[in-house]
């Protein structure tokens, strides 16, 4: 729909004109109707192919019983347990239907007309949309190698600048910052402006010099570090993410947060599946073979892809992906296209399941030789 | 914590300031732990002491064989259902995290600073809250007998009232408004102002000239409807609600929505609900007799209780009722204060079933002849 179609524009607050009308894409199931399939392999969304652990999903049986109750709607015990998983106090936990709730919140309680944020190319998209959700101005630093460039990023940040975003790794890339660089501009950043490390893909990463910034923040109180459920937990489909902070910060956000965000069942899982490593453990060995598969895979067929920390990886087709990822999915294989964020020849693919992946490979084999 | 302690604040939207700090209840367990009891029953939250039917159950226990998959980000399924419901396009249909996230969105899209709201005294507390946080006024209409006074409210209405509030029945007073003088100060607003009827409790209401306003989108298009599961279809837990609108009022509501805000149980378990009207009318069913129950009782004590539609009843205690919620906190018996409404010699009761009312009965008995 056209803006000047619509009447309702001239009602509302000036910066959602400028926010990309939101058009739903199909499920699966009906994209498998229309193609007249019925097998198709879900590679396009990053998340667990093994779902959630044992004890996640014992815990929702459980929580099962109280359907029509209320979630608690402080969070209480599952503040606490995400407060002692990471020797932090409760009062620094903010709680959110996913993390993009949580980073939602950030954007509408710290950005504001004639605020602004800093983030990279090739960032999670979502740090462009709470932005300008708010009527505040991204200021968005080039990309190095697909990577997040520190040194432009500190560049960009004025005495206007209340947020940067920092996704490490980062998604749609799988690039990720080591400790020292990370630590050296968080510390070099105005104390006006807040940074939000965004750490949905932590549990995947074991490179040594890899930071955890959780354990910065009592040294930065301007550091928020945002985590989630849906990736290596396996638990996307519950909606639940958080944040730590500085308890006066998660004050302020929790001023904002709508006291019911976090769901009952998902709050009981989350508390399980933050009690349960050998999910983990299970979760990141399976990533790190099927990383191994897709990359021998591109290599064999000759295609640069960009290296990836996180449960998926990002490959370059040397030409436009549109028509390729037409194809894969005729095939029944869907991954994910990625010009919407200036990356037209190329396609992430989450890592699933040894079958799922060998499946994307040969499909992918085909469509490229076709 | 004193705004003058948080110096994070001065980093926030100057609205942000206004809010009230969120001070997180404690849950069940806690407070049964610290008061020394175990079977303590909640009568404080409006919800449905049956909870789902056995259709919705169902469709659970399907959706949870892919808990490591994200929703539904369109909600294809879930509008497509309740556009059939209501006989209207799934365009008319923004869906949300409970309605509390749908009347968010709204405040988001057509609230700002120098834009104001207009509710009743005693309107469900979300509109001021919502109102606030993006930093618009709230003007406050006078009630009439504990209801909407339409007349009072329309006289606040200027050319910078955006959204116009409407609960039908009303939370927490049980009060309701007949079609004919609805319709009437709707069609009264200036087309530059926005309406929202909130029927979260809709289904206990069985008054012959009690409105459905979804039969009037199509005539006035300024006119949003929200809807819950929560309350009769006994879905608290997993947080869904919807508006309907115009579809060009619901693209730009769909704008500042995230896209997984109903998480994939919500979505199969509320598909299920809205085709089983079986369980609504058993929930209805319970709900006349407890509210027969109760309110004999009250007339047997010789309490003034406000006369409600909904699946509460709010009675007037004749003197402050702090002190009796406290004692019936004691006896383990949870209800509801309204101090914070306004109404400090108020309770309300949420009907539950017929073994629970019955000791909330006694224990209220025992606590005013104390």
């Amino acid at each position: 729909m056209h803006q000047a179609d619509n009447p309702f524009q001239s009602l509302a607050a000036p910066w959602i004109a400028g926010l990309t009308p939101y058009v739903p894409g199909k499920p699966i199931s009906e994209l498998e109707r229309e193609l007249g399939i019925s097998d198709s392999i879900k590679l396009a969304s990053n998340e667990n192919p093994l779902g959630p652990g044992v004890r996640a999903r014992a815990a929702i049986e459980t929580a099962l019983a109280e359907l029509g109750r209320y979630p608690d709607g402080g969070g209480f015990a599952l503040r606490r347990a995400l407060a002692e998983h990471h020797g932090l106090s409760p009062a620094a936990v903010t709680i959110g239907n996913g993390s993009n709730d949580v980073l939602d919140l950030i954007a509408r309680v710290f950005l504001q007309p004639g605020a602004e944020s800093v983030f990279s190319e090739y960032a999670f998209a979502v740090y462009s949309i709470a932005t300008q959700s708010v009527g505040a101005k991204a200021r968005v630093a080039r990309a190095r190698d697909y990577g997040h460039d520190l040194e432009a990023m500190a560049r960009l940040v004025t005495d206007r600048t209340r947020v940067v975003w920092i996704a490490n790794p980062n998604n749609p890339t799988g690039t990720w910052l080591a400790a020292a660089p990370l630590k050296s501009f968080i510390g070099a950043l105005p104390k006006t402006c807040l940074v939000v490390v965004d750490e949905a893909y932590t549990e995947y990463v074991s490179e040594p010099d890899f930071p955890d910034a959780t354990h910065w923040i009592e040294t930065f109180p301007n550091l928020i570090v945002t985590r989630t459920f849906s990736k290596a937990y396996g638990l996307a489909a519950l909606r639940v993410g958080y944040a730590l902070s500085d308890p006066r910060i998660a004050e302020l956000l929790n001023r904002v947060r709508q006291p019911f965000n976090v769901n009952a069942l998902a709050q009981a899982a989350a508390i399980a599946a933050i009690n349960d490593p050998e999910h983990i453990r299970a979760s990141v060995e399976l990533n790190r073979a099927g990383m191994k598969q897709l990359t021998t895979a591109f290599e064999r067929l000759g295609l640069a892809y960009i290296p990836s920390v996180g449960n998926f990886v990002t490959v370059d087709c040397g030409r436009p992906a549109t028509p390729i990822n037409e194809a894969l999915l005729k095939r029944g294989v869907i991954v994910r296209p990625l010009g919407n964020y200036g990356m037209p020849n190329h396609l992430r693919i989450s890592i699933g399941l040894e079958s799922e992946n060998a499946r994307f490979i040969a499909a992918f084999e085909d469509v490229l030789a076709s």
